[in-house]
């Protein structure tokens, strides 16, 4: 089967067409055939150059959307499909799912790109065989998506996984950068909040800085929050910061103390090992996700 | 249909025995016919008791079982129906599921207390017609429950929604009491914490106390993160503390302002207050939970 495939971001939208066959396990990984990166202008530029990709490649049956957002979930909206209250000039109540429905003819499949992720994962990486298992985000921003009972949660939109709010870190003055929240996850622990308490970006952090301590105990604290409220089996740390080598290791150390012993099923080092852990499909996790939207 | 139901606590277990008809609208709400309370002293005394109750009464086809935790709800350990590793003297590692199958030969279903309570209100309460809500009960301990998709979140084990860390109140010195982790929700918010902030009981403090509006920031701030974490769509609380008087509306007035107006469904009065709400089922909720269990 061919899939046309979008992840559609707030820099970029890439365009693929991916091809799977459904073999032994269920739909195999697919491979991308061709692809294409274009630039996030204005909607009427951005999507029509998406759309010219998708009318001279071959012909695909299904499109899927991993977007940025926030975007309408609710099919019985008005405004399902839509990019809704986004800051992003120009793309506040875009149409997006409309505009490449009417304009292909095909079905198409839509959610956003941390539940792109999660649906990729499941089906070809670190979240392969779970029912349970939460993919986070950590970039320019915090995001992420849950898998529960082998569903993603959906709720009243969809999770917003950077915005609750952590008990700060005994040595951390620093105030927080969320404009709604100042001191939520993604105010403390975010990219820019990094570049903004140390004053240097965390690319230029050396591994053994203070800094990544910190990080360790943000993303452990929403590592034992999101445990303790979901028993979930699992925990993805993608993102360029959850990427970075060593943050991994260093969130699992600082994750037994914080748990302090209270959830017996994550009670050893092999548990917190097998708990929390990076994605699997790398920068391929977007694209992935999209292809991934068409297949449930 | 006859259903046997035991709300097993750690203080009494209630058994009764319920009724109910297929209605238009599915199972409906049970009438609790006979019912004793027995209390909660060795397992070979209370066990022995309800099964006494269950011998003589009219006869049952099925039983379910809303129990104190932790418990193992994993169909596929051998510990399975077993109450766990409770500090409860002489009831860790208790097969109370086995005990009343072997004993008398029907189908047992078994969840936590809480659980029973989500599907009960599921079912019959506030949270009737969701397929995404939240059940928490502040009392003694604080607990709940999570539905997702219309299912119960079990994940690894089920949820310990008492245990997150949440951010100190900017006037409360009190260190919290949670023996694993301090200042967790149920270390600040329980109702043993309150006693032990103000060193009288939650009972005896008037509605105009300070202690309120701290409790109401920790409910609140609970309810932004499951806001946050799954978009559910209502959270009910109950509860002793939760139940009382006045607090409900304190919690909605302070969480606009923890929300921040991030979440556009949430950003109304009238959103937030059919959001946050106290349970329905009031004192029933622990027997037609157990009731409930055996419809699913």
């Amino acid at each position: 089967m061919r899939i046309g495939a979008i992840e559609a971001g707030g820099t970029k939208f890439i365009c693929g067409i991916a091809e799977t066959t459904y073999g032994q396990y269920g739909w195999e990984k697919p491979v991308i055939r061709e692809s294409v990166s274009i630039p996030t202008t204005i909607p009427e530029i951005t999507l029509q150059a998406c759309l010219e990709f998708f009318s001279s490649a071959e012909p695909v049956e299904r499109l899927g959307i991993a977007s940025f957002g926030p975007v309408e979930l609710d099919p019985l909206s008005p405004q399902y499909g839509f990019i809704t209250t986004t800051p992003k000039p120009g793309w506040k109540q875009t149409d997006i799912v409309g505009f490449f429905k009417n304009a292909l003819q095909i079905p198409v499949f839509f959610d956003t790109d941390v539940n792109g992720a999660v649906l990729s994962e499941h089906r070809w990486g670190n979240g392969r065989g779970l029912s349970d298992f939460v993919y986070i985000t950590i970039g320019t921003g915090i995001g992420g998506g849950i898998m529960a009972n082998g569903k993603l949660i959906h709720g009243a939109m969809h999770p917003e996984l950077g915005h609750f709010l952590p008990q700060k870190h005994p040595q951390d003055v620093f105030a927080g950068l969320c404009p709604f929240h100042g001191a939520c996850l993604e105010g403390l622990a975010s990219g820019p909040a990094i570049a903004a308490r140390w004053g240097i970006p965390g690319e230029k952090l050396p591994d053994d800085h203070q800094a990544w301590d910190m990080e360790a105990y943000y993303l452990a604290q929403a590592s034992a929050m999101l445990a303790m409220t979901l028993a979930t089996r699992r925990i993805l740390l993608g993102g360029s910061v959850g990427m970075r080598p060593g943050i991994v290791e260093k969130a699992r150390k600082i994750l037994s103390p914080v748990l302090g012993s209270y959830l017996s099923w994550l009670d050893t080092q092999e548990a917190i090992e097998s708990f929390l852990m990076n994605p699997l499909l790398g920068n391929q996790a977007g694209i992935l996700g999209a292809a991934a939207l068409t297949l449930d």
